[in-house]
């Protein structure tokens, strides 16, 4: 529990209470819709939280130009169906997305099912107005396409988990609407195969928007959503959207149909309509929430492997759950290499626990040895950095120790996160 | 003149040089090819000039997971012939690709005239090996699809322009080679309605893969290489190129065609083979040096303002020329804004070299006032050194040196550039 809340209303405002921050050395954690998935918004050192969501005005959307000009309070959908309507799209699309702030998009450089054609929210940024620990509000970046004056300060603020700066404004890049979108899913028997599949796909050139995929446990916590249930005779299922000009699309989608049946994939249905689409997505997106169906507390994780490792990775977490005897379950951005495997357990239960913890010991091991990373998209917040220097290095935590410094001599800035 | 060179042949002996560096207090300024456009490469505080040419090895291609991993003396060209034989694509194409390497293509965040489509370099960067000023060996980002684990470091020492560190490894992100690419001229009688064109071209939803713009006096001093030649009627020219699948590239060329058309467009003409094209290319990248034929000396800048602008910036720059008497010549890489505008003088005529600096400054001053930057791609360096701060405020520019310290505390690193 934070000692004090603020709603600040513009940056002059955010300046002043950051100045304060900083003379009088009390904590101030920046907050949009405090959805983040690793503790980033949690005030972990007290102190004051900030939040962000009145600051929430579309500034510009600029169709000329491809940028919209937003304030960090901005519900992450509600500025896609903006843009949308002037034949726009803002790509990055975190499962959140309904509920989720820009803001806290940006400090957490959320992913989501698009990123594997499109990126993720750091390459649609393009430059930020901040307010620095000490107060003052700055300019980073630009507002055209390109810029490489100075250092890439925009860049290292994005995902720096709200312990560099305050957003207070931010000039997004926009592309043009595809013309068309068509929605996909395949069942496979094995894992193992689903993960062929999405190697395959990219390997034969196609890159579909997006590329997910989702175990047995995953989805039939979400059955009910998933018209015609669940085919028992399969162990995973993949969730595949193309997207384009109508003719690109109609030739990606025969193409993708084509390396499925080779891969083994049964039941290749094409969504007969946007309703039929949205709500495959629909189960998709409700996974998360949907997996207390089996346990009171889920350690929820956010692995990246080489694209090529997903069958090992696949198999690993399949072994974990066998030998700890938890309900694993595991899905994401498998065109990314993204995986995020959930372990279900009863907190209460020291058994458990520790089994637990042990088992995400292993899967982080054999995550970095695959040569990949412990988070893609989630961030470390409080909820990994006691893993951090699994994969930082002491030098390099020092390096980001002196950034940190840099920016926020006093330390006021979301203190106990990442490690910082 | 710097006073002496060292040719480092693998991290290690980078990283005892800058350890001496760092005790003894001389300046390192570490080069490529030596072909940038900023002076980045110039030893402005003597000292010994780092020349990472030997580490020029291609380390791994990884077809399955789209990643190249390369020291930094690589001739970028190279490396997109290197992955071209496994039907991939390395993106970033500058000018120079024939000669600069992918360790200054990286310091200098390089983007090109592919960059409308595909990005700028540092968008292709997953990670690096980089040697600090101190010493340290440290590894930087992943070789994944994605990763948030710490501060994006790899992003901020993408385009420092050698002041940060030394990048002695980087992992690159690859894409699928689409299966074709088509090329297109077309002339214009009014350099504004070619301005206009490229504006349409891109709010009609298409977005090409180069959309590179040249003015009269541009495409005069190549002429050689145009079959035809230069028609009389016209002041500018645009070279365009579309990519992807058959379908979706030939449809995209006829939409193309048609918008050309209705914006005046003349003499729309595809490419009949590869080597037409690939002689249009040619053209293209022989303006910058074969700008000499009208003077001694070139002032060259590299500015970009916001699309929808570029018809009055190509306006003013017309006026500077009319105003000044001195010949000016624009060209460049229209789809982003970001045009090339060179003054040609000769330096040892004072009046001549005066009425060039106020031009540049007059430019200057507008582009910023149209919402736009001073450098999209060719970096700070020496050379715009003196009007960073136009663009960058006195508090960034103070946090920009913060940063350079906690990098390099003993300011040993490419001293004298970008003002830190």
């Amino acid at each position: 529990m934070p000692e004090a809340v603020a709603f600040p209303e513009n940056a002059v405002q955010v300046a002043e209470i950051l100045r304060l921050a900083t003379a009088h050395g009390f904590a101030v954690t920046p907050r949009g819709a405090g959805s983040g998935m690793s503790g980033g918004a949690i005030a972990a050192q007290k102190g004051l939280v900030l939040v962000m969501t009145r600051m929430n005005s579309i500034c510009r959307i600029d169709a000329d130009n491809f940028i919209g000009i937003v304030q960090p309070g901005v519900v992450t959908g509600g500025f896609q169906k903006a843009v949308a309507q002037y034949g726009l799209m803002y790509p990055p699309d975190p499962s959140s997305a309904d509920f989720s702030t820009l803001g806290g998009n940006l400090a957490e450089c959320a992913g989501g099912p698009r990123a594997v054609k499109y990126g993720v929210t750091r390459d649609y940024v393009l430059g930020l107005e901040v307010v620095l620990p000490t107060g003052e509000i700055i300019r980073t970046g630009v507002k055209t396409a390109k810029g490489v004056v100075g250092y890439d300060l925009t860049h290292l603020l994005v995902g720096s988990e709200g312990t560099l700066g305050v957003i207070t404004e931010m000039t997004l890049r926009l592309l043009a609407r595809p013309e068309t979108v068509e929605t996909l899913s395949v069942w496979f028997g094995q894992m193992e195969d689903a993960a062929r599949a999405v190697s395959a796909i990219l390997r034969a050139g196609i890159v579909p928007r997006a590329l997910e995929y989702m175990d047995k446990n995953a989805i039939s916590c979400v059955k009910n959503y998933l018209e015609g249930g669940l085919p028992e005779d399969c162990e995973a299922m993949l969730l595949i959207e193309a997207d384009g000009s109508f003719g690109e699309t109609t030739e990606a989608v025969k193409q993708i149909k084509k390396v499925l049946a080779d891969c083994g994939g049964r039941y290749i249905e094409s969504a007969r309509s946007p309703e039929a689409a949205n709500s495959l997505w629909k189960a998709r997106k409700a996974i998360s929430p949907a997996l207390y169906t089996y346990g009171p507390d889920k350690i929820n994780e956010d692995i990246v492997v080489p694209r090529s490792r997903l069958p090992e990775m696949v198999e690993k977490i399949r072994l974990m759950g066998e030998q700890t005897g938890l309900t694993m379950v595991s899905f994401g951005h498998a065109g990314d290499g993204n995986i995020h495997f959930n372990i279900m357990l009863d907190k209460n239960n020291p058994a458990q626990f520790l089994a637990a913890r042990q088992a995400v010991d292993a899967i982080f091991d054999f995550t970095l040895a695959l040569g990949g990373t412990i988070s893609g998209e989630h961030g470390v917040g409080l909820a990994k950095a006691s893993y951090m220097e699994k994969e930082i290095s002491p030098e390099v935590l020092a390096l980001m120790k002196r950034i940190k410094a840099a920016f926020d001599p006093a330390g006021i800035l979301n203190p106990g996160k990442m490690r910082l």
